[in-house]
């Protein structure tokens, strides 16, 4: 389900090449736009304006918004300017919008130049806004209701106007100064009787979202209160366009996205896998390595320090690995748990006490099954009769106590801090996290090794 | 926006308190569902079943769902029969499936017990399917039209039909032996002349599920196709329920949480972290912290093994956490890239080769960079003027070349591999990669360093 079959393409390609166009015709109109987009994706033909042409005009504009910027640009580049005005006449305003976010600038003048002035005027206030804003990813193309109508005048309106806008299923009732009031949906309308005036029937409770909210938050929203849309207004509470739940399901993937690259040290981008160069994939990796590997020092410096003791109980140095794992480990389970309920909406940086007092009895918990799962194991298979065997499993069993409570502390304040800071709890919290554990956890380790031991 | 303010709460607790029943309804009827059920959380208090007799029948009941599984519980504790029975009657079908699933026996009989003969049966039914199948997430309530109805006898029927089905947008047309021939949309009704048939106007292409359709699919399918509502249908393609996007919505949030929890060796629950006990949270935890702290016995290992040559050169040893660390991130990096690609439906097992050719390019990038880093920085710094610093500082590099392309091909073919047979991708991937490129990277390590530095 998930990827086109390679078949289809092949004998899709077989077809261009033979000019059957009928026979492609009916093939490509049983599809749906996401279908055919990954054809126009796999293909990667010259013939591809050829088979774009095929298209019925508006399962074309579908289908290109489904496609990756690679696959539009050369669409466009084989495109004349009529066929261009065509697609562009189809499109959605935020459909359009995102198009031109990703082409460069001289495609966008063509696109701009193939737009109608009011498609322009509209595409140009939406590039206004911030990246990630609730006003980038909105609409404009709304459905308007009057107080005063009737149920019946109003569902005339809709079968009037409804045809270019992206939903017409949820209506957005506005005064006379622009001002949201309420919120009618089609299910009201249809429901009730002809001659209900919409005042009655709508929600005056409406929930809205401002122009620069964050588009993580919007998304949010439409998980929390199951909308179909949401109204975006600007600081006067006047409506300006709405968010429409297919483009907050897409934000939700991104974000999801975005917090496992961060987490996993990878910098984010919004440009699938599989669609990255070698060059782009590099560029997003190493910084991260770079920075991990120079932070490193720490440990090294801590480990140089205690040469001395390492020297003298050589066995010592062969338990660093399973220390600075488990507590890499540790810290990144707590973190984790602690950045994606930041990322849910469901903790905030007031819960850090909560937090701290619920991670510290956990760690506790789980320092010492791994202390005693730890010693029953030196005891009787590493260290079996190894002489001073007691006293180094002691060292390393505590050891485990101590890096367990202090990685699973920092592991869940970190993120919070961060969020409090303004600092994305995703971002500074696994890469550091592990560098900070990885330092402390060696300092205790030596610290209890020198005092136990005596070295 | 996130977490209802603590202020609103106390004032309700304290209105509870002196009886002032009018004003606490004017307040919950401004709120959505999903606020009052954040203060319904935190009151936690005996007074809960009268604050929620206070709400209307219809509100009460879509704030029901939004609650958790305790405070659900300690309502239902509350309420008389009668009183169950009406919060039940309102439930839609699925709904009362979830509530079901999460509560204890003797709470489900007495619920089961006030469902009316018709939902009993519906609800036996739903049941039946699997967990985290379609039919485990989809409803029972949905529009049916005929192909023969013209678009106003339609409209007729999902005005008289319509209240109590979860979506009345999309309709679903079924041949005389109830199969899905067709899907019409509200839009294409209220756009269609009065007198135009069904038949004409439905979409006949229709995307479908099956009952055992994996939920994460069904997701994916919401947000690859922009559907409102996917029918699920049986083996023999008759329609026997569909699933709504909000459901989709929550499926997408769960299933990225269950990933990240996976990726950082967390057991996954669809429990919020901080309704979780600390015992419940010891208990997700537990068992990777123990797996990886044993498998550390490799890495133990094959130091020991090494214990003479570290002794005549002991400096070696305080690289060990770099070189284990740097190979444990690129590993991660590109085990990450995979998961989530895979999670996405951008990859497939099929597509290795390209995978792989793709991350040994990016791994000499990332390994020859951090290796001109790291050497430049030795030589600088951390060895400067130390006897054999050139050798040591070569062998250090040259490892972190090695580590960095074993690691990057371990952590992007192992998730493939997973997930051809048959494994979870996610819960493989990162915790048995570390393990994995830990060991890989030490032998690496010492095998340069004997044959370089001849001890």
């Amino acid at each position: 389900m998930e990827q086109v079959n390679v078949t289809l393409t092949e004998t899709i390609r077989v077809l261009l090449e033979e000019k059957k166009y009928n026979t492609l015709r009916d093939i490509l109109i049983t599809m749906k736009p996401y279908d055919i987009a990954a054809v126009f994706e796999e293909l990667q033909d010259e013939k591809m304006p050829i088979l774009f042409r095929i298209l019925p005009k508006e399962l074309a504009a579908e289908t290109f918004v489904e496609m990756d910027d690679e696959t539009q640009q050369f669409l466009i580049h084989g495109f004349s300017d009529s066929e261009l005005k065509e697609v562009v006449d189809e499109l959605f305003v935020d459909d359009a919008v995102d198009l031109i976010e990703e082409m460069p600038a001289n495609v966008v003048k063509r696109i701009l130049r193939q737009a109608d002035k009011d498609m322009r005027k509209q595409i140009n206030e939406l590039l206004k806004y911030p990246e990630d804003s609730a006003g980038s990813i909105m609409t404009t193309e709304f459905i308007i209701l009057r107080p005063e109508m009737t149920a019946e005048m109003a569902i005339k309106r809709i079968r009037r106007t409804g045809v270019d806008k992206e939903t017409i299923y949820t209506c957005y009732v506005t005064n006379d100064y622009g001002k949201l009031i309420g919120i009618a949906t089609v299910k009201d309308l249809l429901l009730s009787d002809d001659d209900a005036l919409v005042k009655e029937m709508m929600e005056e409770n409406v929930i809205s979202v401002n122009t620069l909210d964050d588009q993580e938050q919007v998304a949010q929203m439409f998980s929390n209160y199951n909308f179909l849309a949401l109204p975006v207004v600007d600081n006067e509470n006047r409506l300006v366009g709405i968010v429409t739940i297919d483009d907050a399901i897409d934000v939700i993937q991104e974000e999801a996205t975005e917090d496992i690259e961060k987490m996993a040290a990878v910098l984010p981008s919004d440009k699938p896998y599989m669609k990255t160069s070698v060059w782009g994939i590099y560029k997003k990796r190493i910084p991260w390595l770079l920075v991990l590997m120079l932070s490193a020092t720490f440990t090294s410096t801590i480990i140089s320090s205690f040469e001395g003791a390492l020297a003298s109980v050589i066995i010592l140095s062969s338990f660093i690995p399973m220390i600075t794992g488990s507590g890499g480990n540790a810290g990144s389970q707590a973190s984790v748990s602690v950045i994606r309920s930041l990322s849910l909406g469901e903790i905030e940086f007031k819960s850090m006490f909560k937090v701290l007092w619920k991670e510290f009895r956990v760690s506790i918990l789980c320092g010492v099954t791994l202390a005693v799962a730890n010693f029953i194991k030196l005891m009787l298979f590493d260290l079996n009769g190894k002489e001073g065997a007691f006293w180094i499993a002691l060292v390393v069993s505590l050891t485990l106590i101590g890096t367990i409570m202090m990685s699973k502390l920092v592991g869940s304040s970190l993120p919070l801090l961060a969020s409090k800071i303004g600092f994305d709890p995703a971002v500074m919290a696994n890469p550091l996290i592990s560098t900070v554990c990885d330092s402390l956890s060696l300092l205790i380790y030596f610290a209890i090794a020198t005092s136990i031991l005596g070295i």
